[in-house]
């Protein structure tokens, strides 16, 4: 058999690598699959996407049409998997799911994929959760779902291997109340606290962390988001993460990335998509694919865990093709205001509140697109990306 | 407005084009929209996909689950689009649609855009359409679905910009009988007819076009595959293209591929996804973005059309990426001989042949799974690819 840890030098930096990817479609711009995907086959890899939504945009427009996948349609399509034969992958990815019903489905076909695949050959099945359930303090799915994620979560061995909230969700699924990411927070911690407050807030998400690595055995955890404010006026998003020692313990990594004045949709996705991709790599480097969970040795230290040196990476691309996107956001609403200037005619009032709601809406909907992330065109930041960031233990 | 020529020089060689892709979605293996999405992607082009079927795999492992949109999803998911003035599109691409109803949906939505697109500024707007309707001989959707695309290509000003059949749907769309390509020559030409025979068939290939060009008004033609045998033992596929002249004669171009000696799925799709690109890239070039249909003047010849350009490139790309995937499917059917001797105990006659059958059938769902396309992990082909063909005059 080849050694896992082989890779292509002269073609791509991952090995070839199959993922299963579970989230939802849309017709239009960048979120769910439609972003994780992309990301993931530029960095070579192979990717079978199931949709859990097909939707015509993402539900930051505010409107959309569309219809989501029934739980026994995800079931078929893995059972039309499972009879041709298709079932070489090496990792799940799985993202958005609209309901319990259809995460319990998700959650047999991971255990399926670990039983097949891992108990013969540890180390060549690994799965990946983004336990999309809200943020900032807002949640937008049900209860049950978020019970399921949970029980998911607390699997053990047959549970996920890394888990990647935000910080909202990670409130949710620890237990652990973090300043600043609940609802009565306003989600999002005030601004600029004094240093021992910040360093405070960092420990919280560790005791957090804690809990995922000892309570339900999860191997690996990155936090996607936790906003603070520390001295920089601008505020950074932190970037927290770590992979569980055989005590049990953690050893966790931050990361600080600038915050950018612009809300975009996907970017979980994207995270979640490049780390698949860079986390393979680094396993790859460091020797740990053909270990159960990709593990890393006690003695390796939080900075240099595969998971933090991935991580780097996949936040340098991220902040060069948001960067890139702001700018072309910007320059596409300064054309959008110059050839939408609003009617002179003097209208009735009724009218001219009506005329001034449809622009409203219609610029609202101009904003939105704009923002939509130039995952695509800006697909060399992806897959070389100039390092901006650095580890730093906790 | 910016030039619609302009290239970013730095960063791709394809100017900013957003596409409508309508086609198929496999979770597994890379046909329909799965295959032609990547490769537009990989040159940089925005991809909105509306899914007309999900299918777990391609029908070529003869057995599939999953569902086909219905016709009233694919009008729902366009109202999505159109509420949130998501219609930008340069560029559709219809690929293999279910029934005579989706298609009329997709006709629909084709003539909207150009409605909406082409009227106000023309060269804005651009319809791909690659009538999936069978190949070699062998009809795989409804007569009345045959009858719906005739009627769609013979649009005139409302109907697709280039088609691009195989030789057995250009027969079924022209009406003009083609040697070798017919259920009853058994799909493929006689093995080496003379060279008179060679160009004679051609001849008849040009004809047909000239019909699309004439009764249908359809700009330009690509047939995807003509297979003949010429002088080389091996047999060669040739691929036949046209841009109509203004008294609605054809000027063709012919370039001839070495046929390799497996059969891939999905080939259609990529020649359709990476055609999409190139000719834009091509037009682009040669200035001719931003006039009705694309449309080279009278004087280019037939090889030096943006259209002849593109197709080399096209088939070099594929060219390469094929005998990378032929050589992998080699490698991966070894070691699956080796791994799955036949069982050496002496069972019951009625057993041993039960298990033959399923030998039997592993081995062919196997050797399916081994021919998936290596599009993902052979980007460099689609992106940069050597050129190895030239296009010669009709």
């Amino acid at each position: 058999m080849a050694d896992p840890n082989e890779v292509d030098q002269n073609e791509n930096p991952v090995p070839e690598t199959k993922v299963l990817a579970i989230a939802s479609h849309v017709v239009y711009g960048y979120v769910g699959n439609t972003m994780a995907t992309f990301c993931m086959q530029s960095l070579g890899l192979d990717v079978s996407a199931i949709n859990t939504v097909n939707f015509s945009n993402h539900t930051g427009y505010k409107q959309w049409k569309g219809t989501k996948t029934p739980p026994e349609q995800i079931a078929e399509l893995y059972d039309g998997l499972t009879q041709s034969r298709l079932l070489d992958f090496d990792v799940l990815l799985s993202g958005y799911i609209p309901s319990a019903e259809a995460l319990g489905e998700v959650v047999k076909v991971a255990r399926d994929l670990k039983l097949k695949r891992e108990t013969m050959n540890p180390g060549s099945f690994f799965w990946v959760l983004d336990p999309v359930m809200g943020d900032q303090g807002r949640l937008y799915v049900s209860e049950e779902l978020v019970k399921g994620y949970k029980s998911a979560i607390s699997g053990g061995m047959e549970g996920p291997d890394l888990v990647v909230p935000n910080g909202f969700e990670l409130e949710l699924i620890s237990g652990v109340h973090l300043a600043g990411v609940s609802e009565e927070d306003g989600g999002e911690l005030e601004r600029k606290p004094t240093g021992d407050d910040y360093e405070a807030r960092l420990e919280k998400v560790r005791e957090a962390i804690e809990v995922l690595h000892q309570r339900d055995s999860v191997r690996m955890v990155v936090v996607t988001s936790v906003r603070v404010h520390g001295k920089q006026s601008e505020g950074v998003l932190c970037v927290v993460g770590s992979e569980r020692k055989s005590d049990g313990s953690s050893r966790c990594f931050v990361v600080e990335v600038p915050v950018l004045d612009c809300y975009f949709s996907g970017t979980g996705d994207m995270f979640a998509g490049l780390m698949v991709a860079r986390l393979r790599e680094e396993c790859s480097q460091a020797g740990t694919l053909g270990k159960h969970g990709w593990g890393s040795d006690d003695v390796v230290s939080a900075t240099d865990l595969p998971l933090a040196k991935a991580t780097v990476k996949v936040l340098s691309s991220m902040s060069a093709v948001l960067e890139k996107t702001m700018e072309a956001r910007n320059a596409e609403m300064e054309k959008y205001e110059k050839s939408n200037t609003r009617a002179s005619v003097n209208p009735q009032d009724a009218e001219k509140e009506r005329q001034e709601e449809v622009d409203e809406q219609n610029h609202f909907l101009a904003r939105t697109k704009a923002a939509e992330v130039r995952a695509v065109r800006n697909a060399r930041d992806l897959i070389h990306p100039k390092v901006r960031f650095d580890a730093r233990g906790l």
